[in-house]
């Protein structure tokens, strides 16, 4: 199990489905990276100067839209996340 | 439904209209970015290192001017969004 | 109308007039950027980490001098104007 | 024995283990650099402007993930180690 | 006349007379920039974030030295001045 | 005698060892810079916003661990030695 | 007088005697920058946020030590002088 340090959320980035045409699969030369994904881990928060900790506002299971150069790609037990700060998530998708 | 997070505002950009002389469309190779929008929706404001939250000032529906090199693009449900940090806006248009 | 955000100001620059040989404009082709115009508007002052507004010194029909590099360039209704941070403010010119 | 200053960890990086088949070890042009470790020593803490000691929350033991391009390699008594200051850690992994 | 901003001094900066041999004008390639003047104009300070102003030390008529790459250059009334923040000039030349 | 200003240290670094083989010296194109040495000297801290000091953690005759790339040089009397702001040790060597 | 202003200090710097054999004296390529220097005056120190100035350690007739880069490089008086930060200094040679 990953535990996130800090304000830093873990976040599960499911790649769009391939697109088929009977079938057949398209290879997508422009393939986006995906910019939204489902938290699975978010940190405590953030330690500030005095040694108090700042709670996220985000939780496990919030669906999260980010920009896709943010964050860190890792991979774990055969699948790939993304680590964030919550600073560098833009909306919440409800 | 995009809810955005801290001090970020959601802005739904409208392209001008194209021109068209007598029917016919014409293509404007220079064709600016549009640097006005209305807001769709607004975070909550900027946690400090407090703990406590900040309002915004802007509100939903407000027209606002930015920089067009301001925010993140995003496409959500068909339609096209800018991300911005409250900071980065300019000024209502009233 | 434009009401600008936090700390900035919209300033209305007017170019400096052509300069005219016996009727005959002459085009400058270094015609310099101005660098002082009227505040037409002044935002409400930056927002501090506490939630208070620091008010701006400066004041609607202050005529204000900055470096041709600051601000933004903004049109609105057909006419051009400048917004800026006050701390981008040179001078005021009395 | 290395006592890591300040918010610093000391991580033991273990190189993944070669690939085999059949006995012949298989050269890994793209060889990724390893990206957990086990923390083998943990510092006091940042110290803050105050003068007061802010604690990690690592310790040591712990296994932890961090991105490929943080910290600095040290050899130290015939092995390699990575130190990090405790924000670059990303996730404790349990 | 030119009323500085915040913590910004402005500063009349005259070129060292040139150089005459018999009453023939030498033509300075290297000339170097002036690094002195005097102060014609104090700002009242820079406001700090709870909104109080902090008094500069430089007072008008104070000889001011400063380096050649500081400031902005500005022109007025015809006459050519250099405006800088308090904590770019170097000394007071008394 | 050097006296460090701050919050910093003066290290005394030595080469490491030349290896010879029978006698001969091998010259080493690839010698690593020193990245451990001993403290020399510690100055009385950081003075802080409000005039205060804030004591260092390590102390004369510690021998420390830094990156290759951390530091002045600087020669005194014959010898060199590395200096460097206390937060760049990365670790005392016991 | 050059009165150095807030944590600035204004160093003279000798250039090291150049070296002759037997009267002749010898050009050096690599002639090194001055590193110390005797400290001719000091300034109040550095003015904080709350307007309260935070005096500084070394004082006048102090040889101190700095990294040949820091600095500004003025003259006056037919002498060169470096006017330094104190924070650039590295540390009181006696």
């Amino acid at each position: 199990m990953l535990k996130p340090l800090g304000d830093r959320v873990i976040v599960s980035v499911e790649d769009e489905e391939e697109k088929t045409v009977g079938g057949i699969v398209l290879a997508s030369n422009a393939k986006e990276k995906p910019t939204t994904g489902k938290v699975v881990a978010a940190g405590p928060g953030a330690t500030n100067h005095h040694g108090d900790v700042v709670p996220l506002t985000v939780k496990v299971d919030d669906n999260v839209m980010f920009d896709k150069y943010s964050g860190t790609n890792v991979s774990y037990d055969g699948a790939d996340y993304l680590v964030l700060h919550e600073k560098d998530l833009l909306a919440i998708v409800e």
